[in-house]
């Protein structure tokens, strides 16, 4: 199976602090590598996780406040200077605002950069898939915050069933035929015996999925969209204890995140976005623990497999 | 003696590199803190070395490459969010290309700043004194660079002469001449004998002076400019061995930089800029101790004393 994987890169909210980066993450399934969000000093933290930045296709930004993408400029102008060539753009999904205030300064900055920056706009009032390929849809989800803002569900596409060898073996199945059989067909011999498919194949892996709740005032709302997903990643800024920080910027606690995760039934839970007021987040997944079993708090550099049953 | 201080918080030239920061630097005299350049991360630096947001006035910012200004509006940004007030205005000076290229982000992303952020522009092209207060100029010098791109010298002010606290009791000086005497005026006493100020007083402590050449080839039209000052932080791109790369980037080798130094009769020499393609700079440092032995690396977070006779 091919790995679908998760690297934070920053979990900390907008205010600096030393113990972390602000929002960035990276999502690898097979080849491919997407971004989430893009704070200051992402560029930076890619280096030091040794990320690849030639895999880098796709950046997805979930709303323009600044700890969310003020790094998108100089990962822009750091992939020129690494060598991207033209034939590899980069492409931005985010509010059509974007562009227009990133593009002034891409002409200047970037103006002998051979690669192209092309921007996706997409709105943030309504869930939309805004992006698709062979293996993977990417849709969004409308949050609760102060201002337009989204999450992400990245869906693993159905893969084929699998072939038992010892059943192509035993029946002498063609390889022309392979194909339709791993998609469901029975074979039929040249005899005209029927073999049910069921006999020659084991079911596919199930597809595996993964969210990105960031910036959010808990809503049931995003229910729906999280069903059974296998990894949640979830706003967690703040401890019960200042609740009322939370409601007043549209945050979650830790509390709230896990109960969403809770009616959403998904496989794991991460935290992050955290204040940078707590010196320790361990109050902050001890109360997530107590609604919500499989959690764990996001640190930078940190991977997490994408799996069903994640661990 | 007032503190006159240099904190380095980024000495990496622009691609990232786990060893250093992109180019920003402190410069603290009396109670006034300075900005020379602004890379990415500088806000988190600031962060990691408890330096005072809130005694930050003026940045200056030595060319528009996005490794010495992609900090900026970030550092804005949370200077906002840190509750900095409108009486406390941020001064910005650079090129005038760089409020047309970030206006639109500080209006855009920080619309509900309560202070103001005032750009001063000036031409690259000459020198000139570009900010002046009681106790320090700062004046631009022209270097070699790519694209327009300049130096600053901050030269403290000269200050009055000492009173001898003995002279002042024996003769029993009246506090309302004192002023006088502090600027060099003799004090003649009731009896009409004139006491000579040197006789009162003991010299004044010589102005201190700290120039900042980052981004240059080595160009011998710095020298009158800097000729004597105390420290000098210049551009160290590269090793000798490099000097090819050094001249087709307009940037400096180490050695380079330590001639421009025993040239200008400077105090102290740092070291910075450093190329990401070095795992250690000790290479960078022998080739210029050869040549101008006070030199020290720079490394983020390190303080520099700005004294005369620099140790």
């Amino acid at each position: 199976m091919e790995p679908f994987e998760v690297q934070i890169l920053g979990c900390g909210s907008a205010k600096p602090s030393t113990r972390h980066n602000t929002s960035s993450q990276l999502v690898s399934l097979r080849s491919k590598l997407f971004m989430v969000d893009c704070g200051e000093g992402t560029q930076q933290q890619m280096a030091r996780y040794h990320a690849s930045y030639a895999r880098l296709g796709h950046i997805f930004i979930s709303h323009l406040h600044g700890d969310h993408c003020f790094g998108l400029i100089g990962l822009i102008s750091t992939l020129g200077m690494l060598g991207r060539g033209h034939a590899q753009s980069l492409h931005i999904h985010s509010l059509p605002e974007l562009e227009g205030l990133l593009r002034p300064q891409i002409d200047y900055f970037c103006r002998e950069m051979p690669y192209e920056v092309v921007f996706h706009p997409f709105s943030y009032d309504h869930a939309e898939i805004i992006y698709n390929d062979r293996s993977l849809t990417v849709q969004t989800v409308t949050l609760a915050h102060r201002i337009p803002c989204c999450g992400f569900v990245f869906r693993e596409k159905p893969t084929p069933r699998h072939l038992r060898r010892d059943m192509i073996d035993a029946y002498e199945i063609p390889i022309s035929h392979r194909g339709l059989i791993k998609n469901g067909a029975d074979f039929v011999t040249p005899e005209g015996d029927v073999i049910p498919n069921e006999r020659l194949t084991t079911p596919p892996t199930p597809p595996r999925s993964y969210a990105y709740l960031c910036d959010t005032a808990p809503t049931e709302t995003v229910v729906p969209f999280i069903e059974g997903v296998d990894v949640l990643y979830h706003d967690a800024t703040f401890a019960t204890s200042d609740e009322g920080r939370a409601q007043a910027t549209h945050h979650s606690t830790a509390a709230q995140a896990a109960a969403i995760a809770a009616r959403a039934g998904v496989g794991k839970l991460v935290l992050g976005h955290f204040s940078g007021r707590y010196d320790d987040e361990r109050p902050l997944l001890d109360e997530a623990l107590a609604v919500f079993p499989n959690t764990v708090l996001a640190r930078e550099g940190m991977k997490i497999e994408v799996n069903k049953n994640c661990e």
